[in-house]
């Protein structure tokens, strides 16, 4: 992902929180028959991995250990039109943020440790207090849909690009112009990267 | 994208309004450096073609023309918890829609022609009566920042995963939860899909 510096994260801590506020990812590879992309939850279990799941059926989920996949985040974003801006040299840009992990995908065919990495991963949406996967044999039956995998040699980069190359009185110009076009999660998140630097 | 039959729609109205209500897109393409994905506004110009922009100092705006890359659009999407339905045997899921387009690239090298792109490509998000390029040297210059490009032969190919293979109750209840949660936009379009049947 071109990232030019003022819009570069790589902190681990912001990094692990974006995925599991946006979770809803893309994976993408690429082989002989060229670019997949699967539009499925990822997130990090507790036993420490990247962790998603495919349908079997699903071509994606036919690639072998060790291919190289990129799964893409992406977190609110916004147009931004030059009559939002207080200074009067500007183009129509595009606000958003997005994570970035480039890993190799291995996928778990033991039935019990994919059994185990399930209910780890229901666990990330529903929490400690909700659904939980029952322990009976037409839930276990479902496994052989689904492929699960985990991403290997995880690579994170992070990139937000809400309008830091900007002055102060422009980006709360923008931040105003978001806010009056109901773009919240955009102007939230804009709000708070202009005042934590 | 693997697209079971229930969730596929290819109709050429449907795809063209997909695009033009959800233009941030991602660009992908693969090289012998791996595989490149830019976060940017795309859209049909007036002109035809499916259009867009790369900074040029991207990497992604350094591949050659003719290079196959896959244009990805994506629409509202909502977590669907087993607690949300009323039959009582389902897994969590993720509802969403999405549209890809496959095709080769060619970027637009001809100054005057970018220039003129440039101006259809802001009237998209602009409309006719809002922001225009005024047509200054400070503004011409820019062009030379960025690289314009259209997606030539393309393939479009959309899905709609919106609980459409559960029975009327289940998607009246997975709608009712939706809102419920402030998912707004996921249950209007949960609801357009379920009434068009």
């Amino acid at each position: 992902m071109y990232t030019p510096s003022p819009f570069a994260f790589d902190d681990a801590e912001a990094i692990a929180h974006f995925v599991a506020e946006h979770p809803f990812a893309e994976l993408i590879s690429s082989g002989p028959s060229g670019t997949l992309v699967s539009h499925i939850p990822m997130g990090r279990v507790p036993s420490g991995g990247l962790c998603g799941h495919l349908a079997a059926e699903n071509p994606q989920a036919k690639i072998a250990d060790g291919t190289p996949v990129l799964a893409v985040f992406r977190g609110p974003h916004a147009y931004v039109s030059p009559n939002d801006f207080v200074s009067e040299f500007n183009l129509p840009t595009w606000n958003y943020a997005s994570v970035h992990c480039h890993g190799t995908i291995r996928f778990i065919t033991d039935a019990e440790l994919a059994w185990e990495r399930l209910g780890e991963f229901v666990e990330i949406q529903e929490g400690t207090t909700g659904w939980k996967i029952p322990d009976e044999p037409r839930f276990r039956a479902l496994l052989s849909a689904i492929r699960i995998f985990e991403i290997d040699e995880a690579r994170f980069q992070g990139k937000a690009k809400f309008s830091q190359n900007k002055s102060p009185e422009d980006i709360e110009a923008v931040i105003e112009a978001l806010e009056a076009r109901g773009e919240a999660d955009a102007s939230t998140l804009m709000k708070r990267i202009s005042r934590s630097k």
